[in-house]
């Protein structure tokens, strides 16, 4: 028992050999220096080792867009251009229309060309079920008297839309400006930020705009700058819509104050993967108002609407000093130390003039002859402890001496 | 001040016993082996530690639903089920909507059963403040003149929504088609990606139809095939609402071309966890459409809209070859390949034959006690260091020797 | 070759020294203990590091809002101060509305004072292109004959609108409910969870409301309640408007059943980092209502709307055992507990009585100078293998004395 406490309190330690050798010393310290080194300088300052992260920001955005458009002789103002209008991350600004007035339910041709082109009924019939028309094609085919060609008949909406109704896209969106609220939250460390400077004053914000160098944090952003970031032509761009990412990046250093945790913005085409396609270029869809007569019949207005679609992207992450982080990289650098000894050994034992005697030193041989050379030796004299140990020691001598005979 | 230059570059290697045995050696190769296979087949290889990952992946979703359906005799179209219109990652398809026409201003009694039925206003006043009802709760029983029961009056928007009036539901939301337009960005590696392929030309996309083996990247979805997907009802569906999920994983492997980082898609009923529970199945919103007399005044439609929702989520995370985790898990490989002498040690020290001549040569011993015996000589003898050092040499191989008494 | 197989499979494993002393002995223990007791109650118990954890929760959140709310003696209902309509994550409601009934397209004077006060044309010109006004700034000034102050002219939709207009703020909002319903899934584990029990009855649903206690599951929550819980005050909020964020948490923890994994929710103003900036405070926008004369005429209400938004942000993250980081985290542990020897060897080496004994047993010391000494004896000598390895044992002794010696 008692034996087995004191077996329990021993303390092992692993046997060394010290080699006072000049070129291994220097090579073992500026390997450890270079370990130190990649762990100061790139683990700890760099990746900030020592911090707790918090990835999973909490993001609100709240948007408003300003500026007056002109199409077709009429002003359009925010309410009229922007959908949806809550003023959301997400929010499109409607550039160019196909506007189909005084839609009615009924029958009609269809209009757009050349879909549904039709000599007789049986043509329109192949197309039942069609989803690109304007409406569900009935499998009748309207021509005029004694015309060889026609259109086949859709029962929907009539009349159809026509899409060289197209007005002048709205380039004046160039001169809009897109004013972004964001406020984030860190939930691990409780820490609330806003993307513009509390002691900003209401002068201050309505005069700025959004500068990358002279005004980073301006919360008013151009939509002329925003597409020359992203180097976007606006004629193209109000033509065909499109979608344009503005992404704010929060990265911040707890440990500093909080004032130092500041929005960064970047902006992108979001459907650049899209532009070579000659499929579905840029960015459209379709609403409708709804209106009565006095007698109680709906009609309605169709809007084909080619709007750029702006999307913002928040993301971010904080970091703040923990105690059990550090505590796991600074042990993971004290054992990463210890490395250091794997590539001495390898010139110690193979590159240097007298390579054979380091092994000699650094390597004790046992082999199973010997342990069992000794266990019949010692079956024979179980008395006489010393001459066993002796021989143990000899064996060891002789297993040297063969190594360096090698 | 030399010696402590040349301590400094003294290097300090651990001494090692090397065990020419059969057994242990090929135990000690064959954990080797398999820390090594592990290392490259599961750290690697599968799960791909050699590269940097990002998964905060960036995305933009653009849709647009093609398809007529019928109701009540009426040609519906995109503008008149889809809601909202914008063709954003999220939408509702409208499949039965209960419509109450001219509701002004005013005060009227309930409609729905078997809520707010009264005998007198007493019973009535009770309901002050109820939340179900179609309108505020005024307080008062309307009742036809010697009826003894009635509906209490509420004051609103007249008159009130009867479910009575419940329209069919528009199945053929089965044949619509959905179009998806997915375009991604890993930040990490500025990596764009749209969800098809650049060279599918307009004509291919129109025809075809996405299927996960014949056609795993047409972007075009026919409702019916995400409803078989998901093992729904149509007939279910459209009646109650309900809201499906479109799942597009993007995982991504950028060592090799960007081209083979492809979209996976996967389907889902989303209110999945909700089926079996009696409450609010389905999906459904009310909204309205308001109308003004030419006198001004004010009137709307009520809808109350049963749809299906889908959802577009985007997940995905990209790997890419990068020096650091390359490095720090092959430090890691080689550190875990010498785990295997822990369990060799324990084969060796006590299940082999022998043991205890392997413990002898691995283990020297001192103790307290010979330090302490070695202490008082030594200040005997300062001047004479050979008999010293011979007697420590003995003190350990008595040592050794009682180790092996034991 | 022989040779060769035969040293491959030679074991090397360490030479140690057992320290049989109590006070290192202890420390060593106490060291190891420590750490066992860091891996099991921290890194296995508390940070559950057996686990594989999935934090790409999928979630999707329908909502439904109940309530009549009431403004200039009529009653509103959840179509008209709900919008979107549709019950997504993201909803407002609207509390207050300055109405701009009747809405032409034409010039009219800017109403908003003091913006755009003119004494002559030439100051409105000055206001080209000026965003904030409501209309296009035509350049021209509107004055009384006689007086000497004016308005500038815009052009746009007329008459513009007048803040002075705003009606008075529905405080109802307090005792309208919110009925949230939340699925959401761990697509790793392929575990669906819906945010209320599925043996939650109609009614027990239809009556009870949330309460961070008495019924946390409870999916109905009264906006004076979430109010309260983030100690806002109703009155400033309906007037001036805000952002409120439901944050529903899910950790779960799937090793025990899946009943165990409920949602937690937490409240929060998400535009508090705002509060105390005089700019842009509260949340509005801006929408409009098209009409249509019977002549085909266009006409609006301009509606500037003051809301609540409330934004359901859903997070999560689940954990499941999973035997590669319980294997990974096991060989983490076991070579940490070797760790202790650091601290147990500056001890040992430095504080202990006999320290220099100590290290004559831990160290073996070898020198370049030995080396070439017995690499030029060993040329000398090649024959005789006894004296040689006689030598180097003498070496070692010499060097130990010398140790001592220092």
């Amino acid at each position: 028992m008692w034996a087995f406490v004191t077996d329990f309190f021993t303390y092992e330690t692993t046997k060394s050999v010290l080699v006072k050798s000049w070129s291994v010393g220097i090579v073992n310290r500026i390997v450890q220096l270079l370990i130190v080194i990649y762990f100061i300088g790139y683990v700890f300052l760099y990746e900030k080792a020592y911090q707790e992260t918090d990835t999973g920001v909490e993001s609100s955005v709240m948007t408003k867009v300003k500026g007056f458009g002109y199409q077709s002789n009429q002003v359009l103002d925010v309410a009229d251009y922007v959908y949806p209008p809550q003023g959301a991350g997400v929010f499109c600004i409607i550039t160019k229309v196909i506007v189909t007035d005084n839609q009615t339910r009924g029958r009609c041709e269809e209009v757009s060309s050349p879909y549904l082109d039709c000599a007789n009924h049986t043509e329109c019939q192949a197309f039942y079920g069609n989803n690109l028309a304007n409406g569900a094609v009935t499998g009748r085919c309207l021509k005029a008297l004694n015309a060889s060609k026609g259109k086949c008949e859709i029962q929907g909406w009539c009349p159809a839309e026509d899409v060289r109704l197209s007005r002048e896209p709205m380039v004046d969106v160039n001169n809009f400006t897109i004013f972004i609220k964001n406020s984030i939250r860190f939930p691990v460390f409780d820490v609330t930020r806003g993307n513009f400077p509390e002691h900003m004053t209401s002068k201050e914000i309505k005069r700025c705009t959004y500068h990358p160098v002279r005004s980073p944090l301006c919360p008013i952003f151009r939509v002329r700058d925003i597409l020359n970031y992203t180097g976007q032509d606006v004629h193209a761009l109000a033509n065909k819509g499109g979608e344009i990412g503005i992404n704010i990046e929060w990265k911040c250093n707890l440990d500093w104050d909080e004032e130092f945790c500041k929005p960064v913005y970047s902006f992108s085409r979001l459907d650049a993967p899209f532009a070579k396609n000659p499929v579905s270029q840029g960015y459209n869809f379709r609403f409708a108002r709804y209106y009565k007569k006095d007698d109680g019949m709906d009609y309605r207005t169709l809007v084909k609407a080619h709007a750029i679609r702006f999307d913002i992207l928040v993301t971010g992450n904080a970091g703040k000093f923990s105690t059990i982080p550090t505590l796991i990289n600074m042990v993971a650098a004290f054992t990463s130390i210890g490395l250091g000894t794997v590539l001495c050994d390898i010139i110690l034992l193979n590159f240097m003039k007298g390579a054979d005697q380091y092994k000699a030193k650094k390597f004790e041989e046992v082999s199973e002859a010997q342990i069992e050379a000794s266990l019949s030796h010692s079956q024979v004299s179980q008395l006489s402890l010393k001459p066993e140990t002796k021989n143990l020691c000899d064996s060891g001598a002789v297993s040297l001496s063969n190594d360096l005979a090698l």
